[in-house]
């Protein structure tokens, strides 16, 4: 046990993850090449090498935890280290299911467990999700209620983009992004000019707020 | 009166309103599925018993002041409440009329009543509007401005864009999102290439005036 | 001269010229219609009390002076002032002629002058420009550089976007707003994959210049 | 030497080719205009005098540095100069070669030494790099995850967008300006409701990346 925590705590393994981890990316991304030929087989086998060499490193972590492999389960990334790596043997999921590929695209999120800057930015990025939540209920709202305006107002003559609420939000969500912005107030100016109201409103109410949990995360970050 | 009043401040009364408004609208969205059969007659019986129970919280709200029901308008919320809440009984108003249904979703926004947080949220918002008003006075010169420039050099080639000055002003507000810059600047440059002054003046000017609102509402919300 | 120093100072007499500037640019923007009808003389009509009123007021303004009506001419907005007044008056300018038209435009940019605060936020931006200056020159060789670059890369295949120095400006400029960045990194995809470094490095570059500009000006803005 | 040393120091010398290096970009930028006639074979002229003029520039450069030229290497930009004056003379590239056009676009970017203002800004880009490398790297380990799920979900689908690694990740980036957005939404709407969490988990997560790219800029740049 003590030899094993030695070994995962030294910097030489921490490389060799890191580096098996990158190589097993790059595998994947050559996979979703069509017409690979010959490097199809290999491929293959390179996958259960990973495979293998996943399930050592992760022995070793249990191992290292010696006379109490519960601590092991102390760690957020330890959990999704087993749960990554142990999902490939669960019997219903065999060959190239789908969910197996997606696990094996989660193998890479676990680089970010080997960098204390990486670390660091998530759990920064975490922690600044409560100072926001305030605005994001209110956009929440906002949304909300602008969606069934939108629906009230548009729902019988744009049925395509306000025909329920589901696609008023999704509308109203996209013209976050500015990009619908001319062909909707173009729509509505055939309906009413009053319908400039609604979305000159909304845009400028959603950018206001934006900009406020723009601000709200500039200070909170500021504190810190 | 006491008794009503130690009610509307207790938490198990705010926590049932707040279930109740999020309750109705998700009625609310549902209702704008159409084709809803057999749900919705239930659905209507749903928005009666909605409509009874806002009726209670309102007069046991009303009840709370006692002696002094004229201090219940003191607060702005209490008579949004109110006009939310008596409007569905005015004598011309009845069934489905499009006014009814935009004061049923005008509930909704109740909601930000029952959150301090969407409460100080709001009140901030409010509060930098001051502060922001001569930037958007200045917008609005230099909208106006060049509306009339724009009329003047593109209103007989496009009128769909620059007819009259509504229009310049709904094709300018509009280049505010940029989207249409690259439609515009091709359309200017069949004019004249010096249409290209126009554009990047108002496109920069624009640019730093959107700059310069983004930092006053900064520097205000530090300040406070 | 005393009395005319007086009323120009005077309260009333600010507010008397803030109304005339706003109804004159409302009727401006009336005149933008077509098919006035009846209206059309009236309108013509009032432009001649406009012209007459603002014609009182700059020789109030010079009167104010007394013997040293030299001085008139220090202050900017006087000299502005004039010359949007007596720009009226030059001969070859009759009737409905283009310039004049923009010079009656030009009067509703008086309006500044009036007020503390925008003259404030106009005075601020000016002074931000200096700060911002490096950024700009450095913005310009940049889009320069990737204008030739653009012009020797995608010059003989794509001569509507890049073929010669100025299109390909003006290609870039827009690119600034991003709303291109989609069919031009098709287009060069088509060339090579390696247009990709072409496009991406500009963007990069170009998002992190308007960055620093952003940053330079609120810095500067916080320091005053 | 000394007399060199005095020379490359003084202004004259300075404006003199900060002059010719701007004439040389005007003249690069005339070239990239078709049917220039009688003035083709002057502009070809030029380019000669500027080659003979930036070589004696750099020779007198290296004389300033007397005995010791090998000091002349320390200066990065003495080292682009060289490289950019030398590259004309390889035997290789003869004539109009693609190369060589390349490297005279080149010499436009020598204008960054000459302006202390600019050399400021460059070197201060350069330095905020490190802070923002981080971000970077969670931001590419974010796209390539989001890559690799999108090839998953929508590879067979829209082999176009997301048929490999490749095109997935270029999709994304591109989606990073927002204004593929609606497109690809809706394109994800066809495929099944549950692809906008995909879409919104993605846009959300990376305008939060940004925003903490703003901020780490930001406060960077205020502790210098
Ligand atoms: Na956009
Ligand atoms: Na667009």
């Amino acid at each position: 046990a003590g030899h094993c925590a030695r070994l995962v705590a030294s910097r030489p393994f921490e490389v060799a993850i890191v580096v098996l981890i990158m190589a097993n990316g790059v595998v994947l991304g050559i996979e979703t090449y069509p017409n690979l030929g010959a490097a199809g087989p290999v491929l293959r086998w390179t996958e259960l090498m990973f495979r293998a060499a996943f399930v050592v490193e992760i022995t070793i972590r249990i191992l290292a935890y010696g006379r109490r492999p519960q601590d092991f389960f102390r760690h957020g990334w330890n959990v999704f280290d087993l749960l990554v790596t142990a999902a490939i043997f669960i019997p219903g999921l065999h060959g190239d299911s789908g969910v197996l590929r997606f696990i094996r695209v989660a193998r890479v999120l676990r680089l970010v467990r080997f960098s204390p800057g990486l670390r660091t930015i998530v759990t920064a990025l975490w922690r600044s999700l409560p100072g926001v939540a305030g605005f994001l209920a209110l956009a929440a709202v906002t949304l909300y209620v602008y969606g069934m305006a939108g629906w009230l107002i548009f729902g019988d003559r744009y049925p395509e983009q306000y025909g329920d609420i589901g696609r008023s939000l999704v509308t109203l969500f996209v013209l976050l992004s500015l990009e619908t912005l001319p062909d909707l107030l173009e729509q509505g100016l055939e309906v009413s000019p009053w319908t400039l109201l609604y979305y000159v409103s909304f845009v400028m109410i959603a950018v206001n707020l934006l900009l406020n949990i723009l601000i709200a995360v500039i200070v909170n970050s500021m504190e810190e």
